[in-house]
């Protein structure tokens, strides 16, 4: 939060600042997404809609209906699953790095968040599960894949296997996959195709480009939906309708789509040979979502000190580890890549001067 | 939720159901609120903000911009107030009747909810709050004015009673003020006018008839404007951006607004003669807010199943009290009047009839 809001502080006084601080996608929603909402201001009132959302929505997100809850983004989504399938006080695993909201979400809801460090492997094992457990049984666990920071994917039998581990040590599962669609080797899988009593959590925000249209939606177990609607009617009320009627469109858009994550893919070759040349060596092989996480210990002790260095001075807003890791993260920076390749070039420009 | 669920159902199948049973206003948003909606669709990305919200928007809202955080309508703003104020097991007060996510919210974070009964009075006062303090000490108090289910207005001097005492008892104060410019005989007066130290929710869903669009904003001591913003960035990143940039025209269509709400008092007329009539006796002046609130045990002791009846019989849904007061709720029901007038007419009629 720091870095971005001094970036937008040195922005508005007209500094030329390239950001790959912010997770999100330069790139508009698609024409038909803008074109669906635009045509439903027209046509009148926008208002509450079920707690569960509109019905074509869940019909056009291809699963069962009947299992699916629209949220307000994915972090509804998280903190109406963390509500739902745990208590106060219940040990639930998380790894380190990751998504720092997990862990304050967690934190506000008095859950006993379990860090499990990744320490140099790319994303959580089925091991790691087992020996976290073995210390001292855990409730829940959370992972995701592609994966943030590290923009790590778990191959296809790797996840198989930290479900099925997961099932036999009776350890309920979120699985974190906001990042769907967005990767570049082998598509990415979700966990569902291995236990269908695992919640899934997705979003519109990455691959669809509608951050901020605070939409995405969950697949639940049958007997956590009626619980999720209950909690959901009181804390959300519903998702924007105008998002949700847009969202409709969103699978419909899959050109557009793939044109933005071409570019992304470009980008990330461009960074897969720049970032070592100039010193950045990677926490992970960056097979996914729109990110490089990389071990900055050969360039400074304190990522967060480099981090507002190289804003000053070389204009490029990337972000510090520490949030993504509490113990490991002064080590490490994260450098998004959702935006122009121009801007991508740029940068790497910069921060290459700026070194020497 | 029963009720709409059966109402959405009987509309599906054809049946010309009048429903008194949302409190959401008929009207879609202003003209203009939806033309800077569409203009925002237009001109590209529409992104994550400011978790706190768009400067723009602060600056709309007419108190100083420091102390203001924009959220995803009042269901987030409730959430955020209670996890920056409380914790697990403090005691914080109610009215009886309240609305039912008061109650929701504060049980699924684990806060030990004190509802007060009314009991006949029209609002919470002084001295209902003293007495329940003297009974086991209270960490804080939620009151709204105008209210939902009652649509009671607290006097500016009862108000500022309130106020003060809950200051001198030491009980942090929020004013739920989500129904403000919706009084129909003296203005309503924000606890702000009385003590800076409030937390006040408000919202564009009920005067600006922005419902759908999950957008409100809470004012609030210095102190907690950094908490909120850190719980606010996990929690939901930023309230939708479209509905920020549309909102900030909320502020200029006060003529649009005030027409529709002259319809409201319109109705009001309307059902203040009519449901008397019916048997039907108000539990509260219903100065403010579209709502009535009834009690009907000259005509039933279960309201629940009366509402049924009402539906499938008479084809008029309204809310039984159950929700709000799950002591003597089963006497009351709410009527919500935000709909159209030749609505209120049909829907008195047919009240006639069926009761007959």
């Amino acid at each position: 939060m720091d870095i971005l809001a001094e970036a937008n502080r040195l922005k508005a006084l007209g500094t030329p600042v390239v950001s790959m601080a912010v997770g999100q996608p330069s790139d508009p929603a698609p024409d038909r997404v803008r074109e669906a909402a635009a045509a439903a201001l027209k046509a009148g009132r926008i208002g509450y809609t079920d707690a569960l959302g509109l019905a074509d929505l869940l019909k056009a997100i291809s699963v069962p209906a009947a299992r699916i809850a629209v949220t307000t983004g994915s972090s509804a989504a998280f903190n109406l699953a963390f509500l739902a399938m745990f208590d106060a006080g219940d040990r639930v695993a998380i790894a380190a790095p990751g998504y720092p909201a997990y862990r304050n979400i967690m934190g506000a809801l008095g859950l006993d968040v379990v860090e499990i460090e990744l320490d140099g492997d790319a994303y959580l094992h089925a091991e790691h599960l087992r020996q976290a457990h073995a210390e001292k049984p855990l409730k829940g666990v959370l992972f995701a894949s592609p994966a943030n920071p590290t923009g790590a994917v778990v191959p296809a039998g790797d996840l198989k296997t930290l479900v099925e581990t997961a099932r036999e040590l009776g350890i309920a599962v979120i699985s974190d996959e906001i990042y769907h669609r967005l990767a570049y080797g082998a598509p990415d899988v979700t966990a569902l195709a291995f236990d269908e009593d695992v919640a899934v959590i997705n979003s519109f925000s990455k691959y669809y480009c509608m951050t901020g249209w605070r939409i995405g939606w969950m697949v639940l177990p049958e007997r956590l939906v009626r619980p999720v609607e209950r909690i959901a009617q009181s804390l959300y009320i519903s998702a924007p309708e105008l998002s949700q009627v847009a969202a409709i469109e969103a699978f419909n858009a899959t050109d557009e789509l793939e044109t933005v994550k071409a570019r992304y893919a470009w980008n990330r070759e461009l960074l897969a040979q720049r970032l070592p040349e100039l010193g950045f060596s990677f926490a992970a092989p960056m097979d996914g979502a729109f990110y490089a996480f990389c071990d900055v210990s050969r360039l400074t002790n304190d990522s967060m000190e480099f981090a507002r260095r190289m804003l000053a001075e070389a204009h490029v807003a990337a972000t510090p580890g520490r949030d993504f890791d509490t113990l490991a993260g002064h080590r490490y920076m994260r450098f998004s890549y959702a935006g122009s390749h121009d801007d991508m070039v740029e940068a790497m420009n910069r921060i290459e001067r700026w070194l020497r």
